[in-house]
């Protein structure tokens, strides 16, 4: 087999063989393939597409190029979740006791990420004594006794993943669906889940700018994990605006034990109990929707998921004060109100521009190698369709010295559009999107 | 500037500006774009397609990529050809000097090349003593002083276009009219001619497989050699065959020899005079096309064209009276008659089958180091139209040995189609391609 017969094939429209993507897939793994080549079999493929066939077989053979986890030993049945990600998003910090606490037990492999705040890992860190470098054996035997462990995605899953990824990010190849699809799947299932629930962002914020792209994308990875014989459900979920109120990683952190706490009602709120309905009536631990949401609410108001939290950071390292009481935390030295010059209403915030303050005060990484400030980031006061007053604080920053904190506010200010009409609601859930088949 | 910035707007179909191209092959040609990005781009513009704009500045920038020839200080017009390829394809050994002896010097580099049989140069050493390896002032002198002369191309000439061909070849980017523009007229322009004449070859034996995108190609080479300030005129002429009978290094030579003598009457000579007629009116050196044939027929009936190549031969190391008597160039030990099967008329001959004919006998280079047999080949004696009995020879195989022969024959005997119906004429050439400006 010939790696330019290929390329050509691809190139003139046709459907690669199985045998041809694992070819492929294979050859990039041990290197015998060279980037030129994939490269252009990538931008080739941004051009013609996949088929849904093809799609399945792309992800197959990348899942079975490294590792695959064998979740068989753990009582009952597994889930995780993925986000397409956005700005603000931290919503695993509190999913995952939420579902646990109803006995739905969940293995997550988790990242660090570049951008302008951490990864879940990081957001972590933010508790003393904290570590996601579990051995295979206490990630399942936690995950077994606590019900849930976050643990750092191991060298060995998805290696080809990794290489195609870094090499789409440098060739303009990213956006693309059965790329994207491929990426995001075979490390799911890799990850060896039961049911597996996604969470697809939309809007300005979003790496899917429309809620068609996002709703193709859903459709094609909800049908490629039911292929692999998993349950896999998609909510397409708004990012036209940062989600929650917190953009840092500290600050993140204290907003979800707040929601396991029952002091936070906003939409991370809805975007927790709705993945988390998906989950329980996937896993069958709920008959319904609705069963699933009572449930989930009572897990909070009875404080188990909040407990359930608790045991995990200790199961990790971390001290369950520290979550009770989240005063031990990062906190920054100086904090300063970004105040709206104009009154009006809230009619858009930019989610990237405010990921861009986070990044500016210290709270993300440029590169791999960059320090993360865990205590910096933005505190939001004011979200879309609030009124707002001349003189008012959108926002308060947290930073590390007077300079930056000044900086970041006129870039906060920046990201905010003050309209004298007040916007039309969005509907935050946009859909949930099941297999048709 | 950034490559991934250009290789994103060509990917989303953008018109890349001459800043951003001229970027592109500074570092194609400095190394400091990786290969994997090139190869992004060049699949963007299969893909994408480039305007004429582009298509100039990518010329004109592989053509600045290294050294240009300045031909000013040579007397008259000067005038170059090139010719897509194809199987049998001796025109410039014939053409240049019917063209210099009516008094319009050509300069012209050749090359080796990899295929069925070696390339001009290779062709042009079964004279003995025959070199290519002429210094710039030994170049120039003979093309002043005996009116054309052959040379190996330099290695600082179009550098650009070397490592974009090298790449093409094993990513699949090969087809792209764009990319095959400037990579046939950069060269061109940066040897210097005034007039450039273009045989675009179509049919099952070309590149180019239809007459459609021939002439789509000869389009844009004419307008942007004239873009370019240089007059470029393209002719479409058919490969459906092999051109002429010869097919092998010294028979290729042998051919265009008897065709400067008088001897040779057939498609080739239509070429040469066709492709000659377009250069003297070009270049001012008839009124019109009826008179530039005129002038090129005297010239093969008052042997001034043959007395041309004789002094070139001797300009570059060989010897005159082994033009007028070709018994001292290489001759093959076996020669082998390919036997006709079937009685009819010759329908098709598969070029490329000829091709490979004279690769397996050892006339081609199968790598960029392989040895080349000068002395074997395939001598035609039918060709499409003619009429054939069973048993009667459809070519002599000259071969190093009796197996190879044997094999051949069989091969070429698998080239030819006989059909009991003679095959309607085809107009061998299609259509002169001049600038619509």
């Amino acid at each position: 087999m010939l790696m330019t017969d290929i390329i050509a094939k691809k190139r003139d429209g046709g459907a690669l063989s199985r045998e041809e993507i694992e070819f492929f897939v294979r050859g990039v793994t041990d290197g015998s393939i060279p980037d030129y080549q994939t490269a252009a079999l990538l931008m080739a493929i941004v051009w013609r597409g996949m088929d849904r066939r093809e799609t399945l077989d792309l992800t197959l053979a990348m899942m079975n190029s490294g590792e695959t986890l064998d979740l068989s030993g753990i009582s009952g049945v597994k889930a995780d979740k993925h986000s397409t990600g956005g700005v603000g998003d931290k919503t695993s910090l509190a999913l995952l006791p939420m579902v646990a606490a109803q006995g739905v037990r969940m293995a997550k492999m988790s990242g660090r990420g570049l951008g302008h705040t951490g990864g879940t890992l990081d957001k972590l860190e933010s508790f003393p004594g904290f570590t996601s470098a579990l051995t295979h054996e206490r990630f399942m035997s936690q995950v077994e006794r606590v019900g849930f462990a976050i643990a750092g995605q191991t060298a060995d899953l998805d290696p080809a993943d990794k290489k195609l990824y870094a090499l789409r990010d440098v060739t303009g190849t990213v956006q693309s669906i059965p790329l994207i699809v491929s990426s995001i799947m075979s490390k799911k299932l890799a990850a060896g889940a039961d049911v597996i629930v996604l969470d697809v962002k939309t809007g300005s914020g979003a790496f899917m700018k429309t809620e068609a792209d996002a709703r193709t994308l859903a459709r094609e990875m909800v049908e490629i994990g039911k292929m692999a014989g998993r349950k896999t459900v998609a909510c397409i979920t708004d990012m036209d605006q940062p989600l929650g109120n917190a953009v840092g990683n500290a600050l993140e952190v204290k907003e979800a034990v707040a929601l396991l706490k029952g002091e936070y009602t906003g939409e991370l709120r809805e975007l927790c109990l709705t993945l988390g309905s998906c989950i329980l009536t996937e896993a069958g631990a709920a008959k319904d929707g609705d069963e699933a949401r009572e449930k989930l609410i009572k897990g909070i108001e009875d404080g188990s998921a909040l407990a359930k939290f608790a045991a995990f950071i200790a199961a990790q390292g971390g001290s369950e004060k520290d979550v009770y009481d989240v005063s031990a935390l990062p906190e920054a030295p100086v904090k300063y109100e970004a105040v709206s010059e104009a009154s009006g209403y809230v009619a858009h915030i930019d989610a990237e521009g405010v990921g861009l303050v986070s990044m500016h005060l210290g709270g993300g990484r440029a590169t791999a190698d960059s320090a993360i400030d865990l205590a910096v980031g933005v505190e939001l006061h004011k979200k879309r369709g609030d009124a707002v007053g001349a003189g008012e604080s959108l926002a308060t920053i947290h930073a590390r010295d007077a300079g930056s904190a000044g900086r970041a506010a006129a870039l906060l200010r920046g990201a905010y559009t003050i309209s004298p009409v007040r916007p039309g609601p969005v509907p935050f859930v946009k859909a949930i999107i099941r297999s048709e088949g």
